[in-house]
């Protein structure tokens, strides 16, 4: 006679599931709001289109954290990566000129660990309070035999709201206007398979060790989070003072500026206008990269661009303060180029 | 002198992902309408709120298609899972009254094999045309290290809509209300990490094998496509004759069937009202699992159940056809009891 199989034999712990959601149940409820119609439980979440709009658009992206997952496991430390999350989500809606309505992540792991998940979900939410976000959501899969013991993936999803008439889409660009860049956090979410190969194969580096020429270890160096550039630009898009915005990620600068450009025109940027961070210049001496490398691969420290009209340039930078500073300008002509710098 | 690292050294190709990412291009346009508002190489899809509606509500899912990709890995068959994915989320706004506007999905891999990608996101955009449903943009990671040679995993979000006085939030169900269930496909896309087992390691069927009492292999037994109710349901939504609706996925009809009933209401189910489909029994047999333990883990050939009015099932069950029968009634108390049956 066989021996009886159950789930949990296969390596499927419905009870731990069970607790694990659940114990999701504050964190939703403390990231809702009050467009928010359902709670832990629901087959889908209800969220009330805000009123208000005469011609509301939703503008929506999904995005993952990357093999940045990876140094989350080496450091043991969970609640960074759901922030890094939803950061990058509500900047990629941010540069069509839309604030974040709700958020849903998706959850992997081959064993479910309560503590990791609600580590991971608790930044998720932390992060959609801070950009005015409910947690609406989300899906949390046991799937044993597909992701490492004590490893998981983390994607997530937004959906935000804007004024049709106020939709940024670059149309209004011309040639003369001027970039202005925003200062990054950090790597972002990107470019962590060649980083983690640099800092740990090639340098050497624990997780735990200093990274040269920072006050911090190589694990917190890597895992600095995202930023969310809402709070900053928020107030210069409701004046209307922002013709298009780039959210530089994965093919750094010059694979993101250009597809917010209009057809026939493209962007100078001098590279002698800001100091490349020191995380930067190390993975370059590290790992031996060129720089051209660097900048299709790495943000180098420029997490966002945005064009705006040489009149408004002023302005922009007064209110952005010393995050910010001219970068280059919009050029006839296609493509970006860098010039200048190191 | 160190040799210097480039991205696709570390594992990463730029160059393969900008290729794949194209050829998704025609993919989206097909499975665009009229409210899509933006094409491939938006930061975020755009999507204008349907007119006509007094207060629109959003519905939302995430989910994943768990184990059942080891499926297509195993057959090489990547062209199903997308649907799975795709009809799955759909069902689970339905179930609350709401018809599916967009979908985004994300779909994690070690290596971009571009024939792969495009074989995934096409099943994902069928399954949107199918459901009369925009596939707003999505996310392609690649993740070396992450995910063993040949595989992914994939994730999807869907965002519907539903007028807020025609939401089905189960609150007009009542004791003696009639429980009426619609056949499932399969598996759809749950328990799957237990039927492998049973399947690959005590049937020892290999994937090419004839599925025993079936006229396919365990390859196709086990890949059948998760069902959509949309087309059958929506009908009858329009018309409200339906006071409540369960999917019934991972947990079972149990473990989903109160999620929809008030406080207080609980269910009574007829195992003996439908013949329990081959593969469940086979599933059974062959891992000598227990019946409570299959009813907790696999659908049963039940895929979604609806609470009807008594006036109202005479009516439902015609206008559902053979797809549909009684399978018990709303009682007080709480939880599901399963009666009758093998």
């Amino acid at each position: 006679m066989k021996e009886s199989l159950t789930y949990r034999d296969a390596g499927v712990d419905l009870d731990a599931a069970d607790r694990a959601k659940r114990s999701l149940g504050p964190l939703l409820d403390a990231a809702s709001d009050e467009n928010t119609l359902s709670g832990l439980g629901a087959f889908g979440g209800l969220y009330a289109v805000p009123g208000g709009l005469a011609q509301p658009v939703l503008v929506s992206s999904a995005d993952g954290v990357g093999t940045k997952l990876k140094v989350a496991f080496l450091t043991g430390r969970h609640d960074t990566v759901g922030r890094d999350l939803v950061n990058h989500c509500v900047n990629d809606i941010l540069v069509q000129g839309a604030r974040p309505l709700f958020f849903l992540d998706y959850l992997a792991t081959g064993e479910m660990d309560e503590g990791v998940v609600s580590e991971v979900v608790g930044g998720v939410a932390a992060a959609c309070r801070e950009n005015a976000c409910a947690l609406l959501g989300g899906e949390t899969a046991q799937m044993p035999d597909f992701y490492a013991p004590g490893e998981y993936d983390l994607a997530g999803f937004v959906v935000g709201v804007v004024e049709r008439a106020r939709l940024v889409d670059g149309s209004a660009v011309r040639a003369g206007d001027r970039l202005v860049a925003l200062r990054s956090s950090g790597l972002h979410t990107n470019g962590f398979t060649l980083a983690r190969t640099i800092v740990f194969d090639r340098m050497g580096l624990g997780v735990d060790e200093e990274f040269p020429g920072e006050n911090a270890s190589a694990g917190e160096v890597l895992l600095r989070v995202h930023r969310s550039y809402l709070g900053a630009l928020w107030p210069l898009l409701e004046r209307g003072s922002i013709r298009a915005m780039a959210h530089v990620t994965g093919g750094g600068i010059a694979g993101n500026l250009p597809r917010v450009l209009p057809v026939g025109l493209g962007a100078r940027i001098d590279c002698g206008s800001w100091a490349v961070p020191n995380v930067f210049i190390r993975l370059a001496e590290g790992g031996g990269v060129a720089l051209p490398e660097m900048y299709r691969v790495f943000n180098m420290g420029v997490g966002m661009i945005l064009a705006v009209s040489p009149s408004r340039e002023a302005e922009v930078l007064r209110v952005l303060g010393d995050e910010a500073w001219g970068v280059g300008e919009v050029v006839d002509g296609e493509g970006v180029e860098l010039v200048g710098g190191g």
